[in-house]
């Protein structure tokens, strides 16, 4: 017994913090997928495939929302509170979750568990990990416990008491965690016309998604003295995030409105107009909730959706993609490099190089998994490349919307496409970095000689 | 008069060089566009559209080969031969075909020429670029002459005498430029089943895309002197283009063949089966001519083959997209980054930093472009998004391949693939220096900070 343990403990400490982490969203998968089989979940006579279940599994941990099958109809209340605490897990983070047990049951945390966290919540520095831990619940605690409680009385509009806080939980963590998930049976559709519900949404989505380095900041800042307050400097990571963020979000609206101004919207009011395109803009920076059937939309903005839902959320959120950071750096590499210009700097601030060599690698690879699962399911599949395409984008970027094809794919896509939410969820380096070892460098170097390019 | 001369030197040298090359193309589309006008160049009753004699010109500066009209049933024998021409003078690069008329006016060649030269042909030293440009004319004329004889003469097979060596002209210097223009009317799907035509147009299509240098190391090679030649070194360049060169024609055929295992080759014999995936391999490299309707192909096939003409051929040819080597540094540093390291090298040579980021800039904006260029087609054109696709890759790498729609599009659509042919061929680098200035770079440095990427 004690000999299995010491086994099991040097097997641990041989693995890459990286490896650990993909070992943890592993079995955190493999506990969603055991819950969410369990048969007081579900309403009755309903019983859905094992793929599908650990579809819904994957799709909650890895807070995507795409779904083969309909979660309002399958599962009952017992299988939505599942649901939700898994999007809850999912968002938080495992390696976070995991130390705020650790510090709960008044564990010391050591170098190597705050270098799991660093990683996990893509944290460059060591220090303060513990601290952000804390603040990430704190502060996630109570915007859902407020949200909780103005939409559970909001929601007296339309339902008795017990179901009105029901959905207001629901609705709280599915929004708030990106997870996309709806226990109306036609995601936000039936809150289309009711646009105090859509931006408390809104701003569920973008606290969600904005990147929880971000929020603690902001509440530093808000909670700083005054004399203190002059002094803060917000850090360039929070500017640099919050802005491609909102440019996002307002080049979406603006261009979603243009792509469909003489088809889905000809005929609409402003306001009506104004909330759809603004709504729909905003779930493509991750959430995937939706207050109409996109698939109304023209193919032109499908695909422009679909580039959105490519980018994805900031980093260090309950979001996927490549992230708004990484697009950002590449824009701005390839403007630098446009003027001739050698360093890349922005808001008087230099990039470091490792920097902007994540970036670039990571789209190139996001580019190449992207196209080349777009080849595979052209091959397996009947739909057309559009559908495939916008199904394929919204898994890597944990968005969750779709044309309405998952439930009809094949196994071997829907396999496929857990596989996409997962990486989009864990980003593209941990994963190229799970087969890291830490073998010895070369002392020498080569002699350099030029290469003609393009 | 001798005034505004003067005025034209100094604006010329004002310009640099990138925006002279431009110029020089621009010059040299008006001027094919006027040669193509001529009316004796066309068959009795024909009047094509300016935008279509456009176009063709723009295709055959660029060699694309795409065209919105029957070059075969438009155009008379003046018109296949000033056409030819046209392709002869995009293939050996402007610049290239300037210094070769100084050389012929005994003019001597100055440091400003050679730098023009330098860019044209991608070359990163100024030194032997007078004696590379008479090697390049050569090279070419030599083979050029003796695949004309060849072809003339086997073409009697087909032919009366001057109509075969009017074919053996027009298909050699439509290979040889990858050019992929024809004058049978219906691409070489009549040669389908002659394998020795076929094989013999494989050879001209490499040497046109494989780049001039490595066919004039080749030749350095073959002359050397036994005792010079088990000394002689091929450059990095000539390898990694070649390697890459050849392993995307292998793996090609392979997946071409794959596709379609089921589909179109399904029935056909092995010999039948070989050619057609391996010819259509190679033309996605940068020719365009085709053994058969590639349209037949699943449209798996079509978004494999889009990739491939996305790459495009060897950068110093007559091919154009991102280049062999583009694509190969960008696996490479995929690869050494998955790894761990940190300096990237092959065949015992450290790649130089600029190098790489070049690479990666192409890539990345050629991605850009092509998927924004996708979504404006989308807009415009009631065709598949497939075909749009495919039409736009094949213009980009200057291939010329198309599912059949060139003639259908508006003249929007036409103008905008233009663009695309002409980026392809002088490439997106000399593009984006066309805006560039040589303004004073800062002293100083800005301090580093931190980002998180994805
Ligand atoms: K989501
Ligand atoms: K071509």
């Amino acid at each position: 017994m004690f000999q299995s343990k010491n086994i099991f403990v040097r097997w641990m400490n041989k693995l890459s913090p990286f490896q650990i982490i993909l070992l943890f969203y592993l079995l955190a998968i493999i506990l969603s997928t055991l819950l969410l089989s369990l048969p007081f979940a579900y309403r009755e006579g309903m019983n859905p495939a094992f793929i599908d279940i650990l579809f819904v599994a994957v799709s909650a941990i890895s807070v995507t929302g795409l779904t083969p099958i309909s979660i309002a109809e399958t599962f009952n209340v017992v299988g939505y509170i599942l649901l939700a605490l898994i999007l809850q897990l999912g968002a938080v983070g495992i390696m976070a979750l995991g130390t705020f047990i650790w510090l709960i049951l008044g564990k010391k945390i050591g170098f190597r568990e705050r270098r799991l966290i660093m990683a996990d919540q893509n944290q460059t520095q060591l220090a303060g990990m513990v601290r952000l831990v804390k603040q990430i619940f704190l502060v996630l605690f109570v915007i859902e416990f407020i949200s909780f409680v103005i939409l559970g009385i909001y929601y007296l509009k339309y339902f008795p008491v017990q179901e009105a806080f029901l959905h207001g939980f629901f609705s709280t963590i599915s929004a708030i965690s990106n997870g996309g998930f709806d226990i109306t049976g036609d995601s936000l559709i039936p809150y289309r016309h009711d646009y105090f519900f859509q931006f408390h949404t809104i701003i569920l989505i973008i606290l969600g998604a904005i990147g929880f380095p971000v929020l603690i900041e902001v509440k530093e800042y808000l909670f700083a003295k005054k004399q203190k307050r002059q002094f803060f400097r917000f850090s360039l990571f929070t500017k640099l995030t919050t802005i491609t963020f909102f440019i996002l979000i307002i080049v979406g609206t603006i261009f979603i409105y243009l792509f469909d101004v003489t088809h889905f919207f000809a005929g609409k009011s402003w306001h009506e107009t104004f909330f759809y395109a603004f709504f729909q803009s905003v779930t493509t920076r991750s959430a995937g909730l939706s207050t109409m059937d996109v698939s109304q939309l023209t193919e032109a903005n499908h695909l422009f959706m679909s580039f959105l839902m490519f980018i994805g959320a900031s980093p260090s959120s309950a979001g996927g993609g490549i992230r708004t950071t990484t697009f950002a750096l590449v824009i701005i590499f390839i403007a630098t490099y446009a003027r001739g210009e050698n360093d890349i700097h922005l808001f008087g601030r230099e990039i470091h190089r490792q920097d902007l060599v994540k970036a670039v690698i990571v789209t190139l690879l996001a580019v190449m998994i992207v196209y080349i699962t777009l080849i595979v399911l052209v091959v397996i599949e009947p739909f057309h490349v559009t559908e495939l395409f916008f199904e394929i984008t919204s898994a890597f970027g944990t968005v969750g919307l779709s044309l309405g094809i998952t439930g009809d794919l094949t196994t071997i896509s829907k396999i496929i496409l857990m596989i996409l939410m997962f990486i989009g969820r864990v980003g593209i380096v941990t994963v190229l970095f799970m087969f890291h070892s830490n073998k010895q460098k070369r002392n020498y170097r080569f002699p350099k000689e030029r290469i003609i390019i393009g």
